[in-house]
């Protein structure tokens, strides 16, 4: 059975064909133009598909960067003009296929538990850190998505009480998104090197943030240690809430390695209780930007 | 089919007859003596039980005060001697029937899910919050236990990022069972009194800080704005972890009704993200203290 695969992306996009063992071939990548409408840049996330489509294809999967309504609707996007496509039946129409929509967060954690860092576990923790935050888990050997298919919101829980919470995008103050995600740690480098008087570069990125942490600046290494400490509160938290056996942690962020995975280890120890202790591990994703797709696969392979 | 039903807690424990509907009869109720050691007060319980079980008994069901191993051994317990029981081996030589055991959240849970406040439901939250904070969770209508038996440990979860984040009992500083539990408004309203200048009563409990508060006294508003502000984070947490269609609140501090549960609906709306506003409800529990004895009826009456 071929699957035609998409990877639909705020500001990337992706399609591919995959087989059901998980192969993909034939991938494009997109990028949406600065400004471009959400129908145009729909449209041709379509058109790539059609592309590649085949007499060999039986199923359109589909992988949704943002909460999709259990009908197929797309419930809020970042994108403007997205919040009122008709995902499910756009693409029925266009290629006259079964299809099946997942948020891109589920996907992940279904393909890092299919065919990544979670084989051979039943019972799993995604965790996507870049941009924003976002989770999926896989309990007893099953993708839970919840009563309203919005389970695993690791990136809104609260864990800062203060009333000078730190606040990101649409998110409540002192969630865990304004705390530990790639724009909160840029951030608060920014304001850590005003403090110190040192130059604020224009552009710092959470990445230069981890780079001068490789370098043992002083700086760096605080501003790491209070994010990674958050973040090692909401990993707890989600040990906490699922027992599960372990932690994949994919996005941006995690590609600093070492550099965040040490830590967060020791923090997350810290946080458990004596009982759940060695009970689970924290790992790297590894299937990186093919998570999603490979996810949405999973889901129609019925592997 | 008539289930003997134990709730063995280390202060408490009860015991009696149920019907597969959940109706109890010859309820016993025990209270442990001062100091009265584990394996004595183990021999009292199962006594009291062995004195209302009769022919028509086919199954023994147990809620356990504390973590209990997939193979029926007590893993931890605040009584000295528990730790050594073999609790499904005892209980299978007195009484030679089966013997299904389960701790007392994931009981109170299922009590509350098929007998009382969750009924209707597929997808509740139970957190109890008493002497400390504990919980349990019905996902998709069934028990959801985690990889070891230890999902939704609530009041493990550091909700508190503060280097002087309160500690309690053998949790780690900031967790929300230091935050927010009885013990916990009863430490911080005397901390609060004596900053005041204001006399502290030799005892004093949560129950007398909810009382002052109805009374408006303003010491005691302040405590519990902060108590029930953290346990909002907390309920916010689990909503984020599951999303759950009903959050499901009892224990001794649970009691305190609508001083209670007003401002924690509050809080708690302030906390989650606006996609899963007016998706859930707080309710206080039905059953009180007959939910875990319930809970154990249900995990072997298959409701």
């Amino acid at each position: 059975m071929e699957i035609l695969v998409f990877d639909f992306g705020g500001t990337q996009g992706r399609c591919g064909l995959a087989s059901r063992d998980g192969k993909l071939s034939r991938v494009l990548r997109l990028q949406r133009s600065n400004g471009e409408e959400g129908g145009t840049w729909f449209e041709r996330l379509l058109a790539a598909g059609r592309g590649i489509v085949s007499q060999q294809t039986r199923t359109v999967a589909v992988s949704f960067g943002g909460p999709v309504a259990t009908d197929g609707r797309i419930l809020s996007m970042h994108v403007a003009g997205w919040e009122k496509v008709d995902l499910r039946g756009e693409l029925s129409r266009a290629f006259r296929l079964p299809i099946v929509v997942e948020n891109d967060a589920n996907c992940g954690a279904l393909g890092e538990f299919h065919f990544g860092a979670g084989r051979g576990k039943r019972t799993i923790a995604y965790m996507t850190v870049s941009t924003g935050i976002g989770g999926g888990v896989i309990l007893d050997g099953k993708l839970y998505r919840g009563a309203h298919g919005m389970a695993a919101e690791f990136g809104h829980m609260v864990l800062h009480p203060g009333p000078n919470a730190p606040q990101y995008a649409a998110g409540k103050p002192g969630v865990l998104e304004a705390l530990s995600s790639g724009p909160a740690i840029a951030r608060d480098a920014r304001a850590k090197l005003a403090e110190l008087k040192l130059p604020v570069p224009e552009k710092l990125t959470a990445k230069d943030v981890f780079d001068a942490a490789g370098r043992s600046e002083n700086w760096a290494c605080d501003v790491l240690g209070d994010a990674i400490g958050h973040l090692g509160r909401g990993v707890a938290a989600a040990i906490c809430a699922y027992d599960v056996e372990r932690v994949v942690i994919g996005g941006g962020v995690a590609q600093a390695g070492k550099l965040l995975f040490e830590p967060l280890r020791e923090k997350v120890a810290a946080y458990i209780p004596h009982y759940l202790a060695e009970k689970y591990d924290i790992v790297p994703a590894e299937l990186g930007d093919d998570a999603p797709m490979l996810g949405a696969v999973a889901l129609v392979a019925d592997v």
